[in-house]
């Protein structure tokens, strides 16, 4: 396996998501906490305006601007669109070497744990996520497979993922996991310096992977306005099996509305703010157990 | 006592506090939930345009834009301060019947419960007080005695009242606390409708009180910018008492910060996420007993 030579560790995608916004800061002030000796580690703010302004973006979501198309298109003025060709100048600059892992900082307020999202089957990134899910039960590991044409930062290069870290309120610090984000990054960090020095950590255990299979809007009216709930059952049970038959909704009017799908699925995401905007009150996921 | 005529139950005076939009849509819906013979109730949504973006508020907080010399001042401008007159004009029409009891439904990131904040120790609503947390001890009852120049739309009338839920992230409904505080505000109606009837349902518990006794900051650097986090310890533990000596902060470079107070003390509305650009971390309150 290659080298990895520079590592890109990003807070702030979303500006009113505090916890990798101070952790960014905090490496910005003490960078031998995330110097490693075989690799350069740059830790970077990604939305200036909107952490400025406690939202999660100011005109559009930043962590939809990096596709191909959008980063090629100078037309494009709005300041989500334009920080986004920035931020791949630092990553990418030209004739310089690239960021060739970014680590994407991000808080939900669904009770995802310590989830890690990946692009795709990546083996280093696999075997990455299963050495951590089995030095830490909190961490869990997603596939979302379709995000390559989002225009999600993760995209800009083969081993960029996401670190999901929940259940926290918007415009809020949890001091634990914020300590434990801290925890996961530098796991991460000696990871890749163990790969480097070409002792990859092993893990005898396989890797449980939940694969998103698809998203679940809120029962609307005609109108768009919500009617329903996440139910009291569901409320914070990202990655419990949800079957056929259970309650997933509760209406205003105090009904219940059941799962009626065919089969047992997973459900993260579940009541993230930013997602009841997007139409998502939860993402379905299968989960998979694969020897890595 | 005299005879109540009008009750007004407010959501949305903060746009993202989403549990008090639903209610008062619902209630709009079906006034019947709300009615009760001997006086009548309005349903009311606050601030208009920022529940439709998903935001605390516009231009300013309209929570705060309540006070007398603000109501009479024609030059102000700012989208709050008008819709904040024709509240009053709705609620205080000319020659009409007044509102004679405000309802103000909110939602707070801290762990508050249900709780109900008067602006004095106003005997029926200490009664009221004694009466629901009697019922559900999960009611708790807060005086915050400053609170007349301050500009709350609660202190539009002698009887005008908070109801603070939490916790609860903004732009998110969780669907237990928001049945808990429709069953509340049901309890607030049928003991007004009693007391109408003079058969005041009686308690023979003391009541216990929580008065605000100042605000606590963040360590901040000169810049203005947070140096630390509330303590895990004290993360979600609002009406739980601190003793001198116990952790309040944690710094980011994870560093206790002690309380040094010279006596015990009630923090509430720990962490509450729009609080942060108030300066406030938390609020300290002193816990007294009360036979009402």
């Amino acid at each position: 396996m290659s080298q990895i030579k520079r590592v890109a560790i990003v807070g702030g995608n979303h500006g009113n998501e505090l916890t990798g916004v101070h952790l960014v800061k905090k490496f910005q002030q003490y960078p031998n906490l995330i110097n490693r000796a075989s690799f350069e580690t740059l830790a970077l703010l990604g939305n200036l305006k909107a952490i400025e302004e406690g939202k999660r973006y100011i005109e559009k979501d930043l962590n939809r601007c990096f596709t191909n198309q959008g980063l090629q298109n100078p037309q494009l003025s709005s300041y989500e669109d334009k920080r986004a060709k920035e931020i791949q100048q630092i990553l990418q600059p030209p004739n310089q070497p690239f960021a060739d892992v970014i680590v994407d900082l991000h808080s939900t307020t669904a009770n995802m744990g310590l989830t890690l999202i990946f692009c795709d089957m990546h083996p280093l990134l696999l075997r990455l996520g299963a050495y951590l899910s089995s030095i830490n039960p909190l961490v869990k590991v997603c596939i979302n497979q379709e995000s390559k044409e989002n225009g999600f930062l993760r995209s800009l290069c083969e081993l960029g993922f996401v670190i999901e870290v929940g259940a926290v309120a918007q415009n809020i610090l949890n001091a634990e996991l914020f300590q434990k984000t801290e925890q996961l990054i530098y796991a991460v960090l000696d990871y890749f310096e163990e790969c480097n020095q070409g002792n990859i950590p092993q893990t005898s255990s396989p890797l449980t992977l939940y694969k998103y299979i698809g998203t679940v809007d809120y029962p609307r009216s005609s109108g768009g306005d919500i009617q329903a709930m996440i139910h009291p059952q569901l409320q914070f049970r990202d990655y419990e099996p949800l079957n056929p038959g259970d309650p997933m909704f509760l209406t205003f009017a105090g009904k219940d509305i059941f799962y009626e799908g065919e089969s047992t699925v997973y459900p993260i995401f579940i009541n993230e703010a930013a997602y009841y905007e997007k139409g998502i009150a939860m993402y379905l996921s299968q989960k998979y157990q694969e020897i890595v």
